[in-house]
């Protein structure tokens, strides 16, 4: 029964019951915590033989007899360029293989276009009154974060099943020539776990922004992260940009932060071949080269895209049970009340929970106060505000499968309480 | 004899000959190299141990439990600052370990300062009219990329045997506070194997800048780098600098690169704590961290400084006779004709030789014609400009000896041939 056709006597009563098990669940000292999308222990162990792929000397020379171990080669060893082509369906030409971080790809990328500009502007973005980015949220802290610290505007877009608002994003790029970019996570989106629809895809190719060096920054964080066999598919926005003559407008950018190891994979940046080379001018003052032997070791370790596919089946297997007890809690505690809705993601790494309106950060507060931590209220918005106080990132995969269980019982038990709460008008 | 002193007509015999010489030389279809700071094959050998050295997921875990597969940790492990901090004498709170490239925490943290500033900024440095540095000359080319890509105006300072030209460096920083930083090789210079004599950083350490907010780019590439069992000593630049109440004035930087592997060592960058605080204050939005089993792999293979130290030996003995197959062979070839002046490192990876003035790109273009390559004339200055037309930046390291007593035997016939030349008014 939903809690809004609850009696104010029945509300009070089911808030002495609930607060009775809160208390008693407090009083266990938990700690446990659903905040940070990490791979979980077991995920990093089937990993281990990547670490003794390349043992000897002779396994660090490329095929056209580079030596990785030395200087040289910017942007990254040819077989590391096909393997990313082959698994992510881009050409080589458009592939530049870096260091261990996409997000720190993606900062440069953004401070690059501060100091210098992007194919297209007339200064750099420094140099302008006014810089702003759409963000569809709820989204990714850290997108968020690197754009607040580069003093560059946000203005929050809707997410829909479907992916971004498109009629606003169309609107707002067409008519303002300072919106400069928009962050995508196009793929099991953070958090939602939304897969942009074709439609939406085709759309995004297709806008005609009023400024000339608009870009969309297109995190594909979670290319192959499936959870289910039958994994979403996503359109090929290179494919569908060059239709409409947009193939510039696409930055892209992925990693094996969570395919091999988070704080040793490699990452990888996709682009025209016009903005690659007019990157790599610049990349190529900012280093000499990105690390080639942690390359080699991928390419050995996985030796061609089939394999990778098949390694992200055993990271399924492992993070899958996880989701399931999240949405399994989801569905019996809080189920039919009237007071929350999440998404149910096929992939990624994140559930997002939406509570009754002006309760997420009584619901952070009581989790913490009983032992579990959660991420920040509003870190899936710009400047850390969300709008409606409601909405959650729960993320499954770090804590043991029995961790979670408590962690959901106490989670499910906060939402009511805070909803009951609220209700009362306490 | 010098060949100041030649008469026109012995000068003219000298010509023949070494004409008749350098044809013959040109028709062998040479293909030398020493243009590049890198070393060679050998060099790469010594260190395949640390290929091997990490092999399974235990030895991912520091001494406090911290996983370097994960996420986390943005400074860099406890171990790795502390081998660090043993080696070079900076006290672990100083020191922050990153990725594969001191040049890259370099380009990184002059980029930083346009776009945040540093402390004691009053505004980021892309805000300001005028940003200038210094550059002692002739130095590091990518040092001068990084400062010419960021738009700041570049002021030659003239090198001396015991370092930049104080009196000058002095009078500009007092005096200009656009001038925001200097950059410096302290030991065994590029080129010119330099190391500052005492009195030099204890001049750095004690100036008194207009600017607030003036850095030192203190690049210790060389700190270990030592071709002689008693290498040069380098004064502590943040003991003196303490002393003045300058500490802030320091941004410090070192790496792995030619002590492990050029495209896979390790980084440090070394400041105040109130330096560090304020800089990873914004690395923390660039990046998530970085390659923690990169940093475990160094610790586990040399266990400690002396292990480096050690290692360093053998570096030494592989590129010592090298330096002085080159150096042997200027004197022999060179030695008391007037020509041609050049330096004798007892560390670092180059050799400066200056060559009569308005000749060095005539002998760069006789190598270049007979099948040597040399580092492109001008690299050495400021916006590529050799005012004298004069320096030579030699590479000794990456040919094989044989290679390299070649590519002398062409040089010194080059250098010789253009000066002569040059005397006839050719």
């Amino acid at each position: 029964m939903e809690y809004q056709s609850l009696t104010k006597q029945a509300l009070s009563e089911e808030a002495n019951a609930l607060r009775s098990k809160y208390n008693k669940l407090a009083s266990l000292g938990l700690k446990l915590d659903m905040s940070r999308g990490k791979p979980n222990k077991q995920q990093l162990d089937i990993t281990e033989g990547m670490l003794s792929v390349i043992s000897s000397d002779a396994d660090c020379v490329t095929a056209n007899g580079l030596d990785c171990r030395n200087y040289g080669l910017l942007d990254g060893i040819p077989e590391a360029k096909k393997l990313f082509s082959d698994l992510l369906g881009i050409p080589t030409s458009r592939i530049l293989v870096a260091g261990n971080s996409s997000l720190n790809l993606m900062y440069d990328t953004v401070a690059r276009a501060m100091l210098y500009g992007v194919v297209g502007s007339e200064k750099p973005w420094c140099k302008l009154d006014h810089v702003k980015f759409l963000c569809p949220c709820p989204g990714y802290d850290r997108h968020f974060a690197v754009t607040e610290s580069l003093g560059i505007e946000m203005i929050p877009i809707e997410m829909t099943p479907t992916g971004p608002d498109m009629d606003t994003v169309e609107k707002l790029v067409a008519s303002d020539p300072a919106i400069k970019g928009i962050w995508c996570v196009p793929k099991y989106s953070n958090p939602e776990g939304t897969t942009y629809s074709d439609e939406t895809v085709r759309r995004f190719a297709a806008l005609k922004p009023a400024a000339r060096d608009f870009r969309i920054f297109w995190d594909n964080a979670y290319a192959v992260h499936d959870l289910y066999p039958d994994g979403d598919k996503l359109l090929d926005i290179f494919a569908e940009a060059e239709k409409q003559g947009n193939v510039n407008m696409i930055f892209y950018f992925a990693s094996t932060s969570k395919i091999t190891f988070p704080g040793s994979g490699v990452a990888i940046m996709a682009a025209s071949e016009e903005n690659l080379k007019q990157i790599k001018s610049i990349m190529t003052i900012q280093t000499i080269g990105f690390d080639k032997i942690n390359m080699m070791r991928h390419v050995k370790y996985f030796g061609n895209a089939e394999g990778i596919l098949a390694h992200m089946k055993l990271h399924a297997s492992i993070i899958r049970p996880k989701f399931e007890i999240v949405l399994s809690a989801f569905e019996r505690e809080l189920g039919g009340l009237g007071i929350a809705d999440w998404t149910k993601p096929r992939g990624g790494y994140f559930i997002s929970l939406n509570v009754m309106d002006g309760t997420a950060k009584r619901v952070f507060a009581l989790c913490r106060d009983a032992g579990l931590t959660l991420t920040d209220v509003g870190a899936t918005f710009p400047y850390k505000m969300d709008p409606r106080d409601r909405n959650l990132r729960i993320a499954p995969t770090y804590p043991s499968n029995d961790e979670l269980k408590q962690a959901c019982e106490l989670l499910c038990l906060c939402v009511k309480l805070a909803a009951v709460e609220k209700l009362l008008g306490e």
